[in-house]
């Protein structure tokens, strides 16, 4: 590595929890290969085997990353299983994960340049547990592509990434027909209705926001544009319709849980 | 940047929980615009919206880093209104943050030097979402800080930030009135009474302290000092005085919340 | 530091929780002192003052890391006692902990080369407060360390470190008995039965693994290898018999808890 190039970067989602020794055991094996590079933590608290929920996250946080950072996805339910471990380049961000539809919001929004089977031993420890491909491949292939190994070199291209099925919004003349996609710390239920969505549906400017029988009139900007107490309905900072409670939880408020409906009507 | 120059230090303590993707994404940013600097976080576990508990933790943390480390503090509910973010140098610290107060317990440490509304929108994301100015204001202003840029740049000089109100001991001859202040994982009960408090009150050395109509006797060195099971009061590692449940859980024990009154005689 | 070597790693595996100001004031105190050198945190989820608990992360995690790696672990419930602080040269991996057993797990592994009871206050933050050495002792002895102090400069040599008392699982002829060490955030219950006791005794390929009343007939190789909702046994990714329910959670199932029996039988 010269003066001149700046440190490698590779990041780790995952659903083991904060108080999991298996996030470290995988730091520890990537450092070993490549000191130098960085390591950064997206979350470790993606719930348990919520593939789903892990697409999401990676979406909204790699294309924030400078370009090149190596991306390692591990919530594999079905480790050890016939499912693969792929490496990805979707656009300027290169992903390593198990092919389960984790990349699945990732792909809609970028077509892969590359997709390679990661299936050279070559450049996984020496012994794989089959419990625990996180740490025994994907961790020593991150490295390894970190220090300049070219991806072709893991195994045979594929095609396709295998994809959630997911469930999209009904788009009407003046109607919205979505769902809750996540719920936030904050309570803020985050839909799976998007900025081209409302676009889309040609509303009159006087919209109406339903969800679990309460009626939230028009959009606002922001949270603190009504007083505390008041429900509200924005476009999020992801691109996303959300509904919030101002100084407080939308989720608790309404009992709203992920997959409840949300109507746009105008 | 030299060769015998240190990388800068970046600091993030933010209200959004571990698992959240808000965070990275901020990452991100960050590392896109400086892939050199080092980032560091201080906590994402402030409760949503407690602007007090953010202000706490700044003031306990900050001063502990490197001379020019930049903290990076989102506790925000206020975004996207008319609250300012401001630059503030503070000794040898610098500071970004909404004026809400976040920056109460350091300024009263410390008088700021430099005060700054952050106004110039050259050094924020092209697109500013209303309710994310930590990801599209903050974060990229870090970054331009770390790489050199003078603070006098972001906007006009303000004379003040924003202070919390802070209900501050009352000390009479031989009696101090305070209240707790946090409750740490270990359950000790972190009071707002200080070691400068307990020396002006002129106290007898046989002093009590008093909390949810439990009488504690004397002042300990350290938890192990008395044996398990026992209560014991003590100055905690910060300078406040502290109730504690030597191998357990003082607030158990007491039921004990934040603002409850501990009095302190001799 | 010359541009060949790398980056000096230095680990924290503490108890003191992901809200705590308490880590990164250490990592603070460190940088301060070192600012070039990589801190990694394995975690700060171990439950308060469980030093098992501890143990078994340290002893997990560490032999990971690259060679020369400082591991700062601060669960110390005895702090400010007459408990010493010990730094330990075992293998290629270098520790700093109260000791009080922390090292347990990773001294049976590995015969420590060099133990040193951590006294030379030149190496301290000028005040020391009694409850919290992590940040006043440990912190800054690590940063030292990193920037080349000889580890005998410490202080005096010990010949050994404080042991906790661990249960051994009982080994009969084509029978096993032994406990719950670890229950991980899948539910998974991980036992101290490891691979070496499955050979020592000497069982038929057909065997069972009892725990609460419910029998679990063979071995598989992943979870993934029998339909959701089966309790499985296998050898986990550390070497150790655990069960687990195939997409669920062993330890809601049984209703498991750590300490619980585990027996294998052919």
């Amino acid at each position: 590595m010269t003066a001149n190039k700046a440190r490698p970067i590779v990041t780790l989602t995952t659903d083991f929890g904060t108080s999991s020794p298996y996030i470290a055991q995988m730091k520890g094996i990537i450092l070993t290969r490549n000191p130098e590079l960085q390591l950064v933590d997206i979350t470790h608290d993606i719930s348990p085997q919520d593939i789903h929920g892990g697409a999401i996250v990676l979406d909204d946080v790699s294309r924030r990353f400078p370009h090149g950072t190596i991306h390692v996805a591990v919530v594999d339910p079905g480790v050890g299983t016939e499912r693969q471990i792929v490496f990805a380049q979707i656009g300027e961000q290169r992903f390593i994960a198990p092919d389960n539809g984790l990349l699945t919001f990732v792909v809609r929004r970028t077509k892969p340049q590359l997709i390679v089977a990661v299936t050279k031993e070559t450049y996984f420890l020496p012994e794989v547990h089959p419990t625990f491909h996180g740490r025994d491949i994907m961790a020593p292939v991150a490295a390894h592509l970190s220090l300049g190994l070219r991806p072709q070199r893991l195994g045979d291209q594929l095609d396709s990434l295998v994809m959630l099925p997911i469930a999209e919004p009904v788009i009407e003349a003046q109607r919205i027909t979505g769902v809750v996609l996540q719920i936030d710390r904050f309570g803020n239920l985050i839909t799976n209705i998007t900025t081209n969505d409302l676009m889309a549906a040609k509303l009159n400017p006087q919209i109406h926001v339903r969800c679990r029988d309460q009626e939230i009139e028009g959009l606002v900007n922001t949270y603190g544009d009504r007083v505390p107490g008041t429900l509200v309905a924005l476009v999020g900072s992801n691109g996303r319709l959300e509904i919030a409670l101002v100084h407080g939880s939308a989720s608790d408020r309404l009992g709203a849980r992920v997959g409840d409906e949300v109507v746009v009507m105008s």
